[in-house]
Formats: C-alpha cells, structure tokens, sequence
C-alpha cells in the first residue's frame, strides 16, 4: 500500500501515520517528493488488507498495490489449470460446448434440445431447474423433478450435465444429478453459497456478476479455492451498461484478462452475454477467437415457445452453423472443438 | 405488450403472431402504421408476463408497457407506507436516522458508538454482524456474539437494532436479536432470501443492488410483500458507475422515483453512497431535501482504527453537525428528526 | 508517479527503468517490498505527465500520484471564486438562478418565459439558439435570430443571458448578445473551443460531459483557465449511467468533491439531470443542500408543445413552488437566493 | 410512437391527445387495454420526431416505435456498402489493416513505423497531428508538420492515410495530406464538424463516442451521409464502463449490432478500446471473428518512447504475428487480409 500524505501534512500527521504502520507489525518506507511525501507500506499482505489509513489527520489517499485473491492468481500457479470432469478437459487445448434451454420446461423439450446439442457436438446439456428470476410472478423452474429430466436426457445422449445452484441448501440435491454446479450473475456475492462450494469436490462454473470488477470475480473464485475446492470454471456472461440495444454488453476483453491473471479456465455465454439470438453466433466465434475454454450457449428446440429466455436462444439449425463456424476459428487457435 | 413488426413481415407471419396471442388467452388490437403494423396484446398481467413474442418471425421487437410489480406500486396503494418499530415509525412526516458502526468489533467499541449516536439524536444503531465481504481475507464479521453486543448496547441507550442478514439460515437467530432485517446490496436479488423474508412480519430494510434499475428493486420488494410481509423500507446506497473518485454514485433522483412508483418508505445510506467522510453531511442534507424518510449513517468512536470502511465513517462530532444541518432540512420540509 | 515492478523484474529490468527515468530529468526513490519493488518519480509534473513507463520490460503497473490540473485546484487557490456577471455574483453565500426554455422558439414565447422567470426570481434567462441534436432532421435552432431574441426579452426584464455555444467560429456573435457562454456536455472534451474560450474574458458556464469523470471536468476547466480566462462556472447536469428510468442519472456527490477539489463555483442543471419534470423539483433542493452555488432550469410557458425537451420543463406554477422551496433550503445553508 | 395513458386518465385527457396529435398532421389509433388505453400515432416519421406529449395530462409515457436515422440503415440499402480508397475496399470480403504510431512524433519514427506495418501487411498508415488531449499540459501533436511528415512516409511505401480532425477549420488543409478523415470518440457529437464533414466527398472514419449507444453513432453517421457524403467507415473503440482493469470496455457486440441495423462498413481499434498491448492481438482476433471489416492498430517502433498511448502500443514484432494471426481467422470468414 502506498499512503500519499497531502502537501499541507505535518510533521506530526506523519509521525502518526508511521506510527500506525508500526502497530499494524508491518514496515514504512518514505518517499519525500516535490510536494508531498509518500509512504510505501511493505509486509504481511493479509495485514495490508486490514490496514484503513485514509481517516488519518493528513493522508490525502491510498493506493493498493497488490491483488487480495492469491490461490487463483498465475503469479501463484503459472501454468493453466484443466479441469476434468469425468473425462471431459474444461482448460488446455479443447473448446468444451454446453447447450440447451435456458429452463427446463418438459421431457420431451429436453429430450428434443438434448439430441439436438449431441448431434451438434457439445459434450455438456445446460438448463435451469432452479431460475432466479427479476418478479416473482415469473417462471421458477421446476426444481427436483428438472433435476431428473436433466440427468435423464442427458445420459440418453451421454452427456454432462451443468446447471444452476442458487440456495447452498440445494447443493446435496443438486449434487446427485449433476455434474458441475453453476452460480449465476446474482449469485457471484453470494458468499455462504461460495464458501460451501469450497467444501465440495465437484467442478463449479462461476458467472461473472451483473457489473463485477474482475477483481472482484477473482476474489469470489478465490473463496472456492480457498475452501479447499480448486475445480473452477470462470464464466463471463455479459456486464450491465448504458447500452440498451444489447440486454447485456459481452466483455471479450474480459477472457484475455482473466487469462494474464489466472491459471483458471474461462468459458463465454453469448446468449445471456447479448439477449438476442441474432447476435449469438458472431459473438460465439469472437469468444474462440480471444481465446476463451469453451462456450455455454442457449439452444432450444422451439425458441418461439420457450417459458424463459426465448429472445436468445438458437434454433437446432442455428446451434449447428455455429458449432462449425468455431470449429474453423479453434483451428486458427490451435485448439479443437 | 406492443409488439412491432418488421417492415417485411408478411400476412402470414402477422397471422401466427395473432394466433399466438390467442393462445396464450390475450387479445389483439391491431394498428397499421405508414410502413409497419403494430400489434398491441391485451389481457392479464401475469399471462402477458410470460408471453415470449420476439423469436417469431416478422416480429422486429416487442415493448413492455406495465411493470410486473402489483403490490409494491402507488396505483395499487395511493397513500404511503408508515412502517412502525416498536413504536418508531418510518415514513410520513418523520425522518428516521439509523447511525452506528460499520461492523461490530468490540463491546467498548459498540457501547462508545450507541452512547454518541442516541445523544445525537439516532433512533436505530446499527452495525454489522455478519458481514459479505470482496475477499475471503478479509474481516467476515463476530457472528451470534455481535447480534448480543449489539441488542445489549441498543438497549442500554433505548435504541432500535438493524442489522444485516446474509443467509436464510440466519434468520431465526438474527430475528431474536433485531428489531429490522437489513438485505445488503449484494443480496437485493438473493430471492431465497427475499422469500423466506417474505414469511417474517419484521421489517425489512432492503437496500438496492449495485447496478440494479429501480423497476429491478421494486421487483424485489415485491418478492418480500407477495410473500406477505408488508413493512418493507427502500434503501439506497449508490450505484456503480464509471466515476471513481467516489465508491458509488448516490442516485439521489432514485428517492424521487421511488416516491412516484410506490408507497414504500425509502431512506438513503450517504456512507457507503459515497465512500468519503467528506462527503457524508452533504449528501445526507441533499437526501432529506430530495425526499428520503431517513438516513442510514455510519458513526465510529474512531474511524481511523475501524476494521472495515474507516473512510466513510464519521467521527462522533462531525455526526452532531450532521444532525444539526438536517433538521433545518427537515422543517423546510414539514418534517422532523 | 509509482511504477510498480513486477515479482519476476530482473536487475537489468530495474536499472533500464531508473535509466529513463534520468533521462526524462526525473528522480527516482527505490523502495523494496516484500515480493516487489516499487519505483516513485519524483520531479517536474509536466514531465510526469508526459512519462510512458507501461511497456518497459518488467513493469507490472504504473499509479498517478497527482492530478495534472493545478490552476482550477483548491490547493492552488484556497478561497473560493466568485464570478460576477455585471454585478450578479456567481458563488459565495448567494444561490444564483437561470432559468428558461430549452430552445427559442418565438419572440412571444421567450417574453411569456422571461416575465415568469423574473417574477420566479431568477436573474438569468437562458435558451438555446444553436442546438446540439442527436439527429440531424431535429429542430436545430433559431441561431442569430434567437440570440436576438434572448437579449430584448432579458433586458426587457432586466435579466442576464447564458446560451450555449457549439462552434468557436459563433463566439463572436454570441459574445454579442450573451453575458455567459455555455459549453454543453457534448462540447466537454471540444479542446478547439475550449482553447477559443480561454481566450475570451466573458465568463464561461462549462457543464459536465455525459459520461466525463470528475478529474476529466476539472482538466476542461483548466484549458479555460490556462489561455487567461478564470470566470469558469462548472455546472453538472446528470451522468450515463445503466439505469433508464431518467434521462440521466444527476451525480450530486460532484458538487461536493468539486467544492473539495476546486475553487470554482458549481452549479446544478436538475432538468436535464433527470429529464422529467416531476422530478425537478425534488433534485433542485437536494442541490442547494448538497452546497450548489445555483441552478439553471428549464421553464416553459407551454411545456407540452416545446419544440425539444418538453418533458423536462417546468410551468410557470412548478417554477414558483421550486424557488419558494429552495429559499428555505438556502437560508438553512446560510445563504440567499 | 405508442402514448400509453395513465390507469387515471380521464376522457377529456384522452380528447386533448388526439387533437394535438391530429394537429401535427398525423393520425391517432386507439387500443383499450385492461386498465389503459393506449395510443397509437401514425405518419410521418419527421413529424413525429418533433412531437412532445410526456408533458400532457393523463400521458403515462411515451415510446418511440422507428429510429429517425435513415439513410444508414439496412432497410434503407439491403446491401453492404463498400467505401474504395484509392483502389482499397473497406467493406465486402476484405480486411482492411490501419496501423501507426498513436500520434506523429518525428520523420525518423514515423519512417520506421511505415515500414515495418507495410511489410506487416497493412494498406494504412496511421498517426495524430492534431491531438485531443485531457490536460492542457499534454503534448498537443506537431500539426502540419506532422500531416507532411505523415504523406511522406505513407508515400515512400504506397499506403494510404487517416488521420483525426479534431475542428472543421482543419478539413482543408488535412484534406491535402490525408485519403480519410478521422473523426475521434470525443467529437462524435460535434455536429459543426460532422455537417462540414458531410460537405466533403472524401471518406469518414468515424469513432462510436466514449459512452454513445449504438443509435447515437447511427444517428452521428446520418448527419454526415444527410450531408451528401456517403463514403463513413464505422470504428468501434471501447465505451466507458465500471471496469478499470481495461481503458476502455471493448463492446464488439456492436460490430454484429452495427451489421444488422446499417449497410455501413465497420472496423475496430483494439489499441484505444483495451488501453494495453497485451490485450490487442486477442481482441483484433476476436473482432474479425465478429465480423469487422477490418482493424486499426497503434505500432510504434519504440513504444516505451512514445510522447502517448505507449501503453497500448504494438511492437512491430508483436504486429507481425497479429496479422499472422487474423489471417488465419479472416480465411474462416470467408474474407482476405
């Protein structure tokens, strides 16, 4: 931490000020420059992070030097990580896809949406049993009996199975049918639902919030780490900003950040990431192309009909142009599909 | 629901949206405009909430006209909400200060703050238990043993407690020690936690989330009286913007808005609005004279050694003057503190 | 400056970078941490100002320590400025008042507009002559004709002019008519006419751009300021923000880090800050309170047929209610209207 | 433009809204829904940008239903419009490659740079002589000399040259050394200057504003072509969000969006739109994978020396395997480099 005292500090302000630093157990370093003088605050990072300076008679601001998360950080671990699940590498060389509804609505849709995402090639049927929705007048999802469509279809198609846990009370059930629990936008802060994730040993795909930093999306993937779970998966899925055409702004930029910062793998949602089906498709190929680890995609079989989310969603016939538009753009990148 | 549709549409595409609408159990008015037809779909609420239109072909885009809340809105409720605490009410013509630390650190501590916040005129202490926090390192609150200092402080000066629940788990436990239920930011659409608030009869402070819209807030309010609890209190506490010199941006229009909207109470947390002591008696002032039925404010015995944002508490004495400048705010208003 | 070395940082990294810095006539202080080193620049601002260290081999980072504005800086001038305008202060303890339609549209009008705001209190008139609009087939303006129009109904009232000016091929003849010069937020960042502006001696109402930070304002302030000029009013007028329910979201918190920051005079612009009438009010008084020295409102005689922003503009009634409310918010302040 | 009246509205109201709507000369179509009646307005799309009804009696809201650019639009001119340079094509299946130093520094560099983006592959050179900067006190660009100084080097390896305008006083005596005006993120809004660039028959790059939505670009585009200058080449730059990891947010969303609404060409500068020259190559991928026409790109040859923007600066070796690299991804699309 860096403490810049303003130029009408005393003598005195100062004096307190490194006083301070020394209780603290950490060490001072002063830096005397043309009009003010600058104090670089050198130990125990967790001590840092405690430290609050800006109160003191004579500070004008703080500056943070160093990050708080550490366990997700490539400085912590240079080379990437892969997660496995059950054979399947999420990280490395191989673009991993995961599609279907946005809800889980019937069988039969789900049956249809999961043949149709096999045939197409991803390895991975994505839905919603459990849907934190805006009013509570919208569709809820169906809970358990989602659940068990889920797995059902799945494994007809042999698929993995990735969907949403939004209350930690639901992660044994969610457990059973699952492959790899989701935590959606709303639920990146949701510490009690991070730290017992952090106490399970299956994958968790962990969605950036609606207008998360991404140091603080590094920081709420750090409570999983550090509670002992290091199977995460990072998701960008569009932030919120002025602009209205787009239901969210897709943060590309996001994917090679995350990639300079982390040793994690990162997977891009196009379709909640721009909210409309047209837009899907271009921004599923720029995705590859920044470099992103694979892509959760919503794909239903009768978009017009769907119960949530039909604004962008792709038809089976879209799904598949996609699929072998990114397979020319993996390619490029020395990956496969 | 309007729904445009696309200057090529064709008869056809025109008469599947119809049939669409039809059933779905709407009705349809149609209007031809110079170059595009506008369909116009009448009929429940809840029915055209879940209408998906925008997939079909020929449709261009759909606009939603009514908000999907009922029970939180003006229409429905003309008069305003007083929310009464024991005997404290909250909204009309009274302006109610909740004031207290940050988080609950020490038993001294607390009693230090409660002593100055009652002497200065606060009805509320507040301060927080359990705290959501950016890193997993950082300091997460003292749990059931600060719900106990804090009810014991409150009581010893004749003051109400509000205090932040970050888990549904917590409710029962926070319920015995607190007279109102604070939703912090984070978790403005944790709607688990919303719905099992909405089975409590005690008050619910619900602040607004981070980038949420007001139409988005309101939402979740109604979460809260659906469920059948009605004496929920707004809260906002700033928004994230691209500015940085503050660590929000205090939406103080969003008072005015929410004052047009709905019969709720609203009060404005100046502190972590703005981030800045500096700034905290400003825009406490400006709070109450665009509206706000309150203030929510954080007061330390010595903010330069509080374990969590030291930089936007006040000192005991700048306290005082705030309470000072917003009475005169008050009368101008027909209120008082 | 501080230049941030990264962990990996070789000797050679080092030395190349303390090279450079000497050779901008610049002087380094060393400061070794933990698992880094951090670098301070010490020396000539402007020289600062102008050092690249970001792509040298080694750094991880580099943090601005000052601002590069000084004239518009509290430190620089400690009391505040007072702008007078033929004998109308602007700053100080009185709370200066512009008001009128958003465009000229008639002689008629403008008469109506000024006789009301007159009789409101106000004692300036303002009115756009050129408009700045985003499509090219809206109303752009009377231009000549209007700022004609603007100074007979003034004098007629005995009333001061402000009107904005888009080009600084027009501020000749705009000089001729007005007593302010406005630059519009669109024109923030317009250096050309900035420059031009510093250049003249009549004051200058410069108003925030949509979506510029507080320190960007401040560094437009300080062309003005630099070319000669030191009669800079600032004005806010409502930032971009995700949130749609207004027009813009008012950012009051600026006129307290403006006071903090800067010795200019700031007044608030609730009209378009908001961009719905109902809401002009409320945010006018939280303004004054939150230490505006003044505001500038849209008042229309007819609102509903304005020929732009009709929806923000006040009748003639709402306009006599807002300047009773804020007298007594101004007293509460010390100040007068 | 749909009038939705209020659940309060009375008779009368709804009387008073359709005479004035009859009296702009359009047409009124009525729909009563459940508790509103809705108003349909019908005609001429200038008149109906010019009307104002918020401020009418029983007005709930108003939406505006049809864009009021034209000209720019996909309806308008179903197929894409190619922009020819002197022989290079912007638009169709080719990706166009402007690369060069942020601003012109010295003949010395600037030969430099020229020759290393020739042999990278590029058709452009680029570099600023008339210079926006934030602070007064940054360097302002050689002017002039630096449009000689660009021709000459352009010239010496067969490119061409774009180069920002910052004030239509420059059009002339830029148009003698460049083949394309740029028009910087800051002046998209400086209608002065679009109108005289709409006068001009040579092509416009034109930068999306720092916080423009997608329709005030079109509509920024629209001033120019209404001009009778059809030859606009659209640069998506990055938009001002939350984020600060990044310069600027990168929304290559609206490169799809861009494609969708006009049959304008669009390009990307993902040098501005990250701020950092780690981040360039993967965005430059990732916007030819959207669809871009093409990429413009801040080399230096020395960019640790550079007078701004060294930050996001290309080494000439690092340019070297970002148009390897696109390559690869524009043979995907079907398009050349």
């Amino acid at each position: 931490m860096i403490i810049v005292m303003s130029p009408s500090a005393t003598e005195e302000n100062l004096a307190r000020v490194q006083e301070r630093v020394a209780q603290a157990g950490l060490r001072v370093h002063l830096s005397t420059g043309e009009d003010r003088t600058i104090v670089g605050v050198i130990g125990d990072k967790k001590k840092i992070a405690n430290l609050e300076m800006n109160m003191m008679e004579g500070v004008e601001k703080t500056v943070r030097i160093t990050e708080k998360y550490k366990l997700v950080s490539r400085d912590f671990q240079p080379e990437g990580t892969i997660v496995d699940v059950g054979g399947v590498k999420i990280g490395g060389d191989h673009i991993v896809i995961m599609a279907g509804p946005c809800a889980v609505e019937s069988m039969e849709q789900l049956r249809e949406a999961a043949k149709c995402v096999k045939e197409g090639g991803a390895e991975f049927l994505r839905g919603g049993a459990f849907k934190p929705r805006t009013s509570p007048y919208d569709f809820q999802g169906l809970a358990q009996k989602g659940l068990e469509m889920l797995r059902t279809a799945a494994d007809e198609q042999g698929l993995k199975v990735v969907t949403e846990v939004v209350d930690h009370d639901d992660i044994e059930i969610i457990g059973k049918y699952a492959d790899v629990f989701q935590v959606g936008a709303r639920n990146m802060q949701n510490f009690q639902l991070l730290k017992a994730l952090g106490r399970e040993r299956k994958p968790v795909l962990l969605k950036r919030g609606l207008s998360a930093t991404i140091s603080e999306w590094l920081n709420a993937a750090e409570y999983i780490l550090s509670g002992g779970n290091e199977n995460v998966i990072l998701c960008e899925r569009g932030i919120r900003t002025y602009e209205t055409f787009t239901r969210n702004t897709l943060d590309l930029s996001a994917v090679a950040a995350v990639k300079e910062l982390s040793h994690l793998p990162v997977i891009v949602d196009p379709s909640h990431g721009t909210g409309r089906w047209q837009m899907v498709r271009p921004m599923a190929r720029a995705a590859v192309a920044a470099g992103a680890d694979g892509l959760i995609v919503e794909v239903h079989p009768h978009p017009e009909a769907a119960l949530s989310d039909g604004d962008q969603s792709l038809t089976p016939k879209n799904f598949n142009r996609l699929m072998e538009e990114i397979s020319g753009i993996a390619k490029v990148m020395g990956k496969t599909v």
